[in-house]
């Protein structure tokens, strides 16, 4: 694996590193690190490889990869959000399949354009919407798709951080509220589209209307970072999600609730190995991680038994490993693609018009 | 003490007398516990009170009461919501004070023809939103109140119930799904108000502007029993309110934070000896019931010390001892009255028309 | 009912008043609140009580009730522990039930007279061990009892506070320390037996063998603060009983765990309104407090639905409402009597004197 | 890095390689897996490397490593306890560092021999004790090192499992409850030494007595499964130790609580994010893992920012880092090596033994 972006200072660039290594199937071998030469260089000494294989450009990289016997096999994407359809074309031109940090491009038309090559090529291709990769979270969309919680009919979907509440200091900071090179979405484009994503993997249901409320609160902000949707399901299910970057002291409070009209099921981040599944009667279950209770999509994707947490980092592990089984030609049916990004691009723009008219009720068309 | 309403198999009645009686201030020791004098006799066996002062009638028992040496000194007020205003006015002609459950009339007009009768008279009138109750919300609004979180920016008060996710049997669930008794709001009357109340109380910032999204989920149902509400406060803070009554296994899950610049805060009422103050460095505070570290307003308000938990019946005990205080003379600063109905009156109307109209974006007007 | 004890200052007075009276069926209306008559009197004050029937000395008191034709009808008693006997003995000898606080008595041959004199007289005595009035903890036991967690093969009780860190200050800390108000044990009779007593009502088992280190943690003083006591129960399953009390930080921390061959099961004071149900295959069961899914002994001893939680005072109030239930000739089997209170009292001087004597593992007899 | 057992079915095995691995430092190349050679060849698919380097038996693979030029730098011991010594003793003659599972050795003995080659030769040794890698465990160490809980008065430690309920099934349990493999001790091998480790490297105090109580419930068992062990620490400080593999619901729940005579402080394993510190005045701090406010101790060996968790394999993989920071030349000063491990061999054999004969309180001598 090649990555393009994560270079010195970048938290997401070691984060890929440590996911997509950890089981081994993947090694990290090569990069445009930065479009700086040296810095693109320097990082080599971070990641521990080869400093000739840390490029100081994508046209230089494709081309010395491929002439290696030993070449990459595929393309990590881990820049701020304006370089990805750039790097991803890139990556394709060259022949080589792309995983890539959400959200997908800067804009729903790069999006699509990306979508055309994907077509054109036929390879495969990753977004990596990290949430869905915890084991406990695809135990919930199992147990939602066998019929546990009945008919859906609500959805809450919340993701409170505080870490942007006083003007960005800091190279993760400054890019995200940077309109020309986050896009049009702050606090939507970083973390609303995780709750996004999340809220329609586990649900199996897709978002069709929205009403989008979205505020800069720190003064001199220029995009987004204070975010209230709220939902329309295509099974008519109401819902709610609730997205901050201003929440003071909040740290990665990702969180989703759903109902039906036979039980309820509660899952968050911060403490991702217990599911709660509510019944009518006043009894709530809780699911442990790594248990003899889980279904195979939860079982085969844990690495140790119940009651040895699992984290952030073993979640971000199981978006490789499923994309190592696509690529193998295995089934990895779990596994966010372009038509995800596709959707969360749809969101970011139909949320952040719809905000700046006061458009209230709005379709979500992709 | 005497009580209008709270007959057989009310929930409500037994909890205010409880309530009204923990501090031994008060005693109940009449009531119009229904309209049916036989059921109004009967309840008197329940309450433990003299069968004579169980009376069939408002007329009957402020007549009887008056000609008392002992007769009632106040009026508890515990029926649906359709009859809060008429038991109200009678017992301001009989020149009793009232404390009353929420929300104060079954519309807005109503609460104000109460506020209009309450200027005449002058009469103490407590509105019975117990949540302030609780030693740590009091607790919390000091805190908020002496600046510990800075401006504030976002308020977030949420209200998950499951007890209507189906069509409504029994005493407690079917009036409140009747337009003709609860009024025009269902889940927003019933709990929205107290979240409503929660959010100004916990901040004593006002809300002023709102976009509202009712619905009606169980099939059949003519009140909305899911709610979503968008807010804006007096200083420009933006917030989010949401209430439901059909999110299956919830019980009562009021729950409030609070982001300033400075600080954030968090209470939740099914475990409401314990207040989060948020610090931005990654220090979470748990201020705990019963403690020295608490402020006057929880200090004086607590009855056990900390590690003995208190719960609803002593929050709701709360509200009575600071009315029994507004009567003999006292200092109840913390005390809601029809200040709060009238604001709880005009959220629900507006609310419930700006839904049904789709108005998007309307101003909140008393 | 009397109370002897309680005067100005005391913590466990007004906790005894409030919660025999919460459901109305009793009332505080005499007492000889300390043996300074002035201070008695003035206890009157802040019980809300007639002064008249403050009295000074108990031969005041039993004598003067008799005189009236409304004279009390029973005797709480919540002196310090030196005096529980004298008043006892003097409440029986006037014909009149009792209601004491724990532990029963001074010592275990007080503990054996007083359980003579009720032999002798017949009447009712009931031990006011707050903890076994909580909801859970009767379902619990009668979980257990049903058999759900199979044969019982270990316990793990733990209490543990840290107020009594520092050399004493204060009228609450001040006796529990010293050995001629509190008796031969500190931590160990004032909340050891707590433990004790909730251990053996969970389980329904006797314990038959323990090995007890007691230590003396804070410089100068003469009573045990600090208590672990290994146990064996009478059918041969383990436990481990630790109290505390220089635990610094730590508030009133009891909580149980139970394990038998099928399941097992936790509870904590501080969260009382959960129950945990642990099952062997990853799922741990909540059951709430106030809701559907709870058995009679559960049901019939909670005041409010699920999700408004009851506290410290609702599971006192339940003591004396199953003591009510026994003055009127109603069944009561979970209250605890004479036998627990010699059951503790065996506890408390077989753990001191074992510990003093590191006489390794002994019966306890009573 | 070459292993040593964890071959098919083995769980301890992956783990390491996983720990061992993730931060890229470290490749696992080589093992003797099984010490049957097929099943050795076998596990080579399991892990990826080249079957070439799979081999059957310790002399095999030393002789063969030791003629390439990429040979292994040094060995991984994961086997039961009773081939620790033979193993470990055949890699440092080989002139390799060892790293090693716990408990080091089957025996005391055994330990003090090791030791004994590891003087001889100057070869770094580290012992996995996994819980001391938890970063906020770090923080413990580092806070009650710098004096915020003041002198060190009491520590609980409990190690709850409930995967041994049931006579044993399956390549985990069955090596561990046969005193052929095992050693002499059970539970207290297998968990109770982390337990031990554990309560040491938090205080940084040495545990100079102890009472034991082990026993075997399980029916037909031969080793102890479950364990109460009381303590002093060197300081006069009291502890209790408790551990247990029939705790029927238990997943892996080991904790500890720390008073001292200003504070207070509070981990548990299954919450491994987040340290509780207790101040005597009614606040509880919770210290967030990946946060601005943790020590160099913690903050250097955190992977992801606050909010994001990091669980059992990312502890485990600092005791890996540090071990490579050692073999480097660099400072490690927290990872467990020999010394511990005879620390923990004498606490397994003194509390055997003790609780065989009931000899009371011993001291316990390395």
């Amino acid at each position: 694996m090649a990555m393009i972006g994560g270079g010195p200072g970048a938290f997401i660039g070691p984060v890929h590193r440590l996911a997509a290594e950890l089981d081994r199937e993947i090694e990290l071998v090569a990069g445009v690190f930065s479009s700086d030469a040296r810095r693109s260089k320097a990082a080599a000494d971070v990641y521990l490889i080869d400093p000739e294989r840390a490029y100081g450009s994508l046209d230089e990289m494709f081309t010395a990869e491929k002439a290696r016997g030993d070449g990459i096999d595929f393309v990590s994407i881990v820049t701020p959000n304006h370089n990805h359809l750039l790097s991803a074309k890139a990556a394709l031109a060259a022949g080589l399949p792309v995983i890539c940090d959400k959200p997908v491009t800067a804009s729903l038309s790069e999006a699509r354009e990306l979508a055309g090559v994907l077509a054109d090529t036929g390879l495969t291709f990753c977004l990596t919407h990290t949430y869905t990769g915890y084991p406990l979270v695809r135990e919930m969309k199992a147990r939602i798709a066998a019929g546990e919680l009945g008919e859906i009919r609500k959805v809450v979907v919340e993701y409170p951080q505080g870490w942007l509440s006083h003007p960005a200091e800091g190279k993760q900071a400054e890019w995200r509220v940077d309109p020309s090179r986050a896009g049009a979405g702050g606090c939507i484009g970083d973390i609303g589209t995780h709750a996004f994503s999340l809220a329609e993997f586990a649900t199996g249901l897709k978002i069709t209307r929205l009403l989008a409320d979205l505020g800069a609160v720190v003064p001199g902000r220029k995009l987004d970072d204070d975010v209230s949707v709220l939902l329309r399901f295509e099974n008519g299910a109401r819902g709610v999600l609730l997205a901050s970057q201003i929440e003071l002291g909040e740290l990665n409070g990702l969180r989703i609730r759903v109902y039906g009209d036979k039980a309820g099921i509660r899952w968050r981040q911060e403490y991702p190995n217990q599911l709660e599944l509510l019944h009518g009667d006043g009894r709530q279950e809780i699911i442990n991680a790594g248990t003899d209770v889980l279904g195979p999509w939860a079982a085969s994707r844990s690495r140790t038994p119940g009651g040895h947490p699992e984290g952030y980092l073993e979640a971000f592990a199981n978006i490789y490993r499923d994309f190592a089984a696509l690529l193998r030609g295995d089934h990895a049916p779990l596994l966010p693609g372009i038509e995800d990004g596709l959707r969360g691009m749809a969101f970011i723009e139909t949320a952040v018009s719809a905000s700046a008219q006061k458009a209230g009720w709005v379709d979500l068309e992709v």
